[in-house]
């Protein structure tokens, strides 16, 4: 199975390019008609757009494209694992013989506005953009308009009291990765107001105070900078076989091979995972099929691109891939994941905190990334050297449902 | 390819069964510890639930169930036909070789409540449930609050206008599927409030009408006992492969076999289909498809189910099966598929009008009703007698994304 063609727009708010304009180009730009022709199913993941753009039916806006009339196009996802989703299920298509080329989109309208107050432009309307996230957790886990960010918060809250790490000691790792964005030129963080620093981070907005005067809330240790932006864009990825190659025009140069995979869903309430919410069941058997199928060995790894949605993901994904015990994350990402010349090089791409998170294109976005540092088609300083494979890791709702890919070189 | 354990709700105004609720039950009544066991990966349809429920990640929400706790579980669908693309996913996965059994499931909860007026009942907010519906249309083709019946309203209209046939002649339609509904324990509408005859289908709100004064909006020949309910509920299939059979304790005499399928897609926008509105291409090709697959020839088929949101969408049936000429859908039908003893028994079921039309759950039941008829399984006044094989139409959107299913006797 090779993924080819990966394409991408630009990440950001991305004033006046609209949904249905967005799912057409994901299905043109880059592909020539012939490629265009020999495809003969698609996926498509598109999240929030009932929710924000009032748009249902993604397939058949994609049907509009009259290369894709009439072909079997189907809408799929769980929540910030879309893409991953609808990557797998192309992939899925292909394995069973219905067809040697299949396309899956993931795309994202995330800044809609609200108007400015006095006269000043419209501003993105962060509260129900924050709510309807939230209806990917459990009822009872829900505290609006920002459910997510609070129980990531919960989460970060709960690693850093059983671990007794500090919050200075997380500060690092937005500065990492803001790093990296500035030379991804489809970042959507390239060139923020103001430069990312352990400092900024600290000192920028924290979201869930204690009320001084009522003394209600709980004070969590998340802040503004630890967070993935909200973005538009798409990304996409062909999917085919042997044959499908040729019928592409394709050599194996131009593509990696999807060479291990794993997906698992576990309960959505927090409540309903007992002990293990630091510790993933689903997350971590993602992790481990993808890799066994892929015979790669955890030490081998090139690169990895994962699901930094808040900053303590990065220290959650080295023990959810077994590289780190539990509370060891930390130390371990620092000494291992960070930098082109590390171990394991991590995020290279900026991540979804720096690179951006248009949720439903972001699992083939980091899929995407791992590609194109095998083919060594990313940016000099952000170019892993002697990269042959690559593992990405997408992760939905309150690390319920989870998307793991390994690639590596054809 | 085989389908198993059909399961189902009763369809209609469900008060105080919950979604999270339906979503386990789905999984579980009708199914042993053995049976649940087996299940290697869930597909699930819940096309509204973001919308009207609050809820995304139904998939997770299916994992609250420890059977299916760390599972692969993928949320799957377009609009009124993603029941039939969760079958369609299931059995994908089975067909690849990733499990022996899978399971799909649909579900809605649509009836969400607006407080009475005057100290009166919650009602079912119909205004909200069709605006939220509409996002399935194209931005052009919006008709505020209720896109789609206007959508079909202008449907049948043109088809009457075209074909020269009245109103009369088609409110002859609704009657014979409320008398079937009458028989089917499990339907919506198995006791009207009042009876349904052709005389209550001319006499019954019109839903678009000219404003006598303005002169504004269209005068269209849709009215209310012409269109489906909105009903809340669950479908279920478990598919599974000869291996699977076994591991479900299941013989040859508890299945169908899924023998055929077609699924494509047209464009979302009206003016994007030309001249096609009444030729739908996409609909056209997934019938013959599955027709082709499944070997039965047309004058074979044994029972039909289809998607009957409106009445009109019976004689396009015909048309779309490529039964009758264009124009000739009406006669054909009337003549042909009304009644258990026709030659294709059509809706015997009571159709999405009588029968009741939960979005997602929609597809499953159109195929789990043919499954029953086969098995033999249906109430006696339903009954059609030698009933070796059938077939399912669930569509979509403005006749946007078609799946159709052969099935026969194993």
């Amino acid at each position: 199975m090779y993924l080819a063609l990966y394409g991408q727009s630009m990440f950001g708010d991305l004033k006046g390019y609209e949904l249905l304009e967005m799912l057409v180009d994901a299905g043109r730009e880059g592909l020539n008609d012939e490629q265009r022709a020999a495809i003969g199913y698609i996926s498509v993941a598109g999240m929030l757009a009932p929710q924000l753009n009032d748009q249902h039916l993604l397939a058949a806006a994609v049907a509009m494209d009259p290369a894709y009339t009439s072909l079997p196009i189907v809408g799929v996802g769980n929540a910030c694992d879309s893409g991953g989703l609808a990557l797998l299920d192309a992939a899925k298509t292909v394995r069973c013989g219905d067809t040697h080329v299949a396309l899956a989109i993931g795309v994202e309208k995330m800044n809609i506005k609200k108007p400015g107050k006095d006269g000043k432009p419209p501003k993105t309307d962060s509260i129900k953009i924050g709510q309807m996230l939230g209806t990917a957790a459990h009822p009872d886990d829900r505290f609006p308009p920002f459910s997510f960010p609070h129980l990531f918060a919960r989460i970060m809250n709960m690693y850093m009291e059983r671990y007794g790490i500090s919050e200075e000691q997380l500060a690092i790792l937005p500065p990492y990765l803001y790093a990296n964005a500035a030379y991804n030129p489809l970042a959507h963080m390239r060139t923020p107001r103001n430069p990312i620093t352990v400092e900024s981070v600290l000192s920028s907005y924290r979201l869930f105070q204690k009320d001084g005067e009522t003394g209600e809330g709980e004070d969590l240790p998340l802040k503004l900078e630890e967070c993935s932006q909200i973005s538009d864009g798409y990304s996409r990825f062909v999917v085919c076989d042997e044959e499908g190659l040729s019928m592409l025009g394709l050599t194996k140069d131009d593509v990696t091979v999807l060479a291990g995979w794993g997906h698992a869903v576990d309960g959505l309430s927090i409540a309903s995972r007992g002990d293990n919410v630091l510790q993933p069941v689903g997350a971590k058997k993602a992790f481990v099929e993808a890799l066994r199928m892929s015979k790669i060995p955890p030490e081998c790894i090139g690169v990895l691109e994962t699901h930094d949605c808040f900053s303590i993901m990065l220290p959650l994904t080295a023990e959810i891939a077994g590289l780190a015990e539990p509370g060891q994350g930390l130390p371990y990402f620092v000494d291992h994941m960070m930098g082109i010349d590390s171990d394991l090089p991590t995020n290279t791409s900026g991540g979804l905190m720096a690179k951006g998170h248009p949720i439903s294109a972001t699992g083939l976005a980091l899929a995407g990334w791992v590609h194109q540092q095998i083919l060594g088609q990313v940016p000099v300083e952000l170019k892993v050297s002697n990269c042959e494979n690559g593992i990405s890791l997408n992760i939905g709702g309150p690390i319920a449902s989870t998307v793991c890919l390994a690639q590596y070189r054809a």
